[in-house]
């Protein structure tokens, strides 16, 4: 059984009063992922991550992350995924007919050594890759599910009760029912593991649904969700000033400060009923 | 001058009502850092990381980055740095007795292939790049200094009242002086920035210091601060598993929950009086 918080001694100040006691603390551990492709005939395997995230599920974890880079497409393009929460690995195989593009797994992809990094060049490396802008008619949420969503959220994370430490993030339909709800202690990996977890159920591109995620919205986040053809991140904080711009450029309805009964739209309002 | 948050349209909904006006969110660009060195007498020039960060003080984070990741050890260490916001790189260039352990930037250096990754690993490989214990002796604080902190912290933000968007990260004395106070979209790089600023200075290791982060104290973090041989790590929000193991391994004194009156000792409790 896979842990998510350990039990841990703690001295709690309570202005001068000092008690001791048993808490909980968010289990942290790293995770390798391993990529196994073929190339010419010949099977390779490569190291392709290393992230500090909570165990369990890090199978999604794996899917979501090598589709968020690209790597993957479609659930048929895996053979195989063996998560080895021992060792703290998972192997991906890949099927003998997916080409891979190294290059794409340094990561560097928005880059240019010519001219440095921007925004623009940020933009235009998600254009390369093939992301197109979304259509309004994939999406639409009445206010009242918007708002209902943090509660929702909320109630259905079972570790951070224990903690207080994760971040959540879960895909909602229009309905406002949660479809995939999942815990780490980093957002990006919570995002990582709800990715994964549509595709293996086939549900990617995630048109008519919406992403909420705890913390902020960076543009990391407004990336993932793009990829997966989310049409709407709400955020329980700040949007970043990159998030925004890729928001706007690819028609993603973004929403930030989502708290009680408010929100700020900062992009795509037509899908706002 | 470098804008640190940038204005916008936002669409405001509270309850039913909508209101459109002009707010700001914090900016968040790419920032890529590249390493000049010498080998055999032949100068390098190599990208070693691209963040994401809220431009400013990119000098600072370059350093900070560079010596959390073992690559330099005092401010002698460097010949030059050249931050270029035009195009979001840094340049820094090592002196040329300076050697560069290629191997270290692939930061891979936590996980060895025959075994996977683990929490253990972790702590070997800091255990390996020389850091030790920290003594006691070299940091006391008062219950009071530490409860004083998260309000002073707020005070010095200048970004966050603007966005509510912005991480923080200060270092402050045993009298609850902030001496560096930084910003950023990430976490991590606030973290950089403070530690780029002491190196600079000529105030690393900091010895009597404490850091106060906002948000969560993980393992990245930690591990900074135990590079920075600072011996207090304070957070608002909760530690993770590994971060609670390191500070006990390396007798760093750990702080979380840290709110009005109140907070939680996970480590070190002998340097708070």
């Amino acid at each position: 059984m896979t842990e998510r918080s350990h039990p841990i001694e703690v001295a709690k100040m309570r202005g001068d009063l000092r008690e001791s006691l048993r808490d909980r603390v968010a289990v942290e551990e790293p995770l390798e992922i391993r990529l196994g492709y073929e190339v010419s005939g010949e099977r390779h395997t490569r190291s392709v991550s290393i992230t500090m995230r909570t165990p369990g599920d890090d199978e999604e974890l794996a899917l979501g992350f090598l589709f968020s880079e690209g790597i993957l497409r479609s659930p048929d393009d895996v053979a195989m995924v063996k998560p080895c929460s021992g060792d703290n690995t998972v192997r991906v195989e890949l099927e003998s007919n997916i080409a891979v593009d190294l290059d794409r797994l340094q990561r560097h992809f928005y880059t240019t050594s010519s001219c440095g990094v921007c925004g623009k060049s940020s933009l235009e490396a998600l254009r390369i890759q093939g992301a197109a802008p979304l259509a309004v008619i994939n999406g639409q949420f009445e206010r009242e599910v918007i708002v209902s969503i943090p509660d929702r959220l909320r109630a259905a994370q079972q570790t951070f009760d224990q903690t207080g430490g994760l971040h959540a993030a879960a895909v909602f339909d229009s309905q406002g029912e949660l479809i995939v709800v999942r815990e780490d202690v980093g957002r990006h990996n919570a995002v990582d593991k709800v990715v994964g977890a549509l595709l293996s159920d086939g549900r990617l591109p995630a048109a008519g649904m919406g992403l909420m995620v705890s913390g902020r919205a960076s543009f990391e986040l407004m990336q993932k969700a793009l990829q997966a053809g989310i049409p709407l991140l709400a955020a329980v904080s700040a949007p970043s000033s990159l998030a925004v711009e890729l928001a706007r450029e690819f028609n993603v309805t973004l929403i930030g400060f989502l708290r009680g009964n408010n929100f700020n739209i900062y992009s795509g309002e037509e899908r706002i009923a």
